[in-house]
């Protein structure tokens, strides 16, 4: 038998798309739009990415719709080794911590692939989480409001869970989404005020 | 209160969105790698795209991998109301019928979405369905080959359900693989002949 000349590659670029498969049995805070439990965060990375695909005109300023797909795609798989830590969780406080479990993975997960993309996929993963250009304000946008909608579809969900305010929900949440996409905030705005009104 | 100039186009874009939401909710024939439960159509979404995103290089033409992306982000919301079939299964035999309803599916949500987009999404969804362009060639190779690697990880899973032989997995599933993606295809032949030896 011969070994096929690139063998070696796909076995690398193999055990990587297997390690992906673990951030599928991650668990989030947040729940399906139908409450019948709560999401997995690969098929949370799916839905922003498709979010991306549908609203990229709304960014604040222009972007590269394929770049920043590509960000989503690839933003939480550090989750595999660190978690999901939900924004409005007492957890979520110890910032330094989680940032050190989840830059000890990036390393782990990306060194998976061979050495050309292990680099060029924790750079598109240390773009995302530095926040600073255009295409990564924007990622962060979609996967701020992604849950927002989420939580109205599902009744209030990790709202009510938390026990969010509105003021919370604005400063942690609705600050980050006008960053990148204020049209969508302010679209959503009405349907936001509406629910907390019922408080 | 003024309404927002994008309301009425963001308020489609998020009833489409909204409505993606249930392919979280569409069981595939499929196991996690790990055998603890059968996969959504989302997450598996999610993963053929982080497919595309790696394994672009072995494509047996030249992609846009970008074009990749996106259709396999959509190739599988139509199972949001015809369901997912899984090709060892019986009912994967009965094609126009499935044809029809997937058709039936695709006018109704794609419609969801502004006009423009409505086109745009249908025409990538098309390409994929009719499987003649390179780019669509190689986006069935990936959405066919990931099970294979999620069977082999789960120790036969799907095969065992549907009791697949290898001249059977090879004429189904490896010959679209192979029009595709013949290195990855090459790359998994050891492993799969090693777990049909064993049965």
């Amino acid at each position: 038998m011969t070994t096929h000349p690139h063998q070696g590659r796909i076995d690398a670029q193999l055990a990587f798309l297997i390690e992906a498969d673990k951030l599928k049995s991650v668990m989030r805070g947040t729940s399906l739009h139908d409450n019948s439990r709560r999401e997995y965060t690969g098929e949370h990375s799916w839905h922003i990415a498709l979010y991306a695909m549908v609203m990229a005109e709304h960014a604040n300023r222009p972007v590269n719709v394929d770049r920043v797909i590509k960000m989503l795609l690839i933003h939480d798989l550090v989750e595999i080794d660190a978690g999901d830590v939900p924004i409005h969780s007492a957890a979520a406080r110890d910032a330094a911590t989680q940032e050190a479990e989840e830059q000890a993975a990036a390393t782990r997960i990306f060194g998976l692939l061979p050495p050309d993309q292990a680099s060029s996929f924790r750079a598109l993963w240390d773009e995302f989480e530095a926040a600073e250009t255009d295409d990564a304000v924007f990622a962060k946008s979609l996967d701020r409001v992604q849950p927002v909608v989420s939580n109205l579809e599902a009744g209030g969900a990790s709202w009510i869970d938390y026990n969010v305010t509105l003021d919370q929900l604005e400063s942690r949440v609705g600050a980050k989404v006008k960053r990148g996409a204020p049209a969508i905030w302010d679209a959503l705005h009405t349907r936001i005020s509406a629910w907390f009104a019922t408080r």
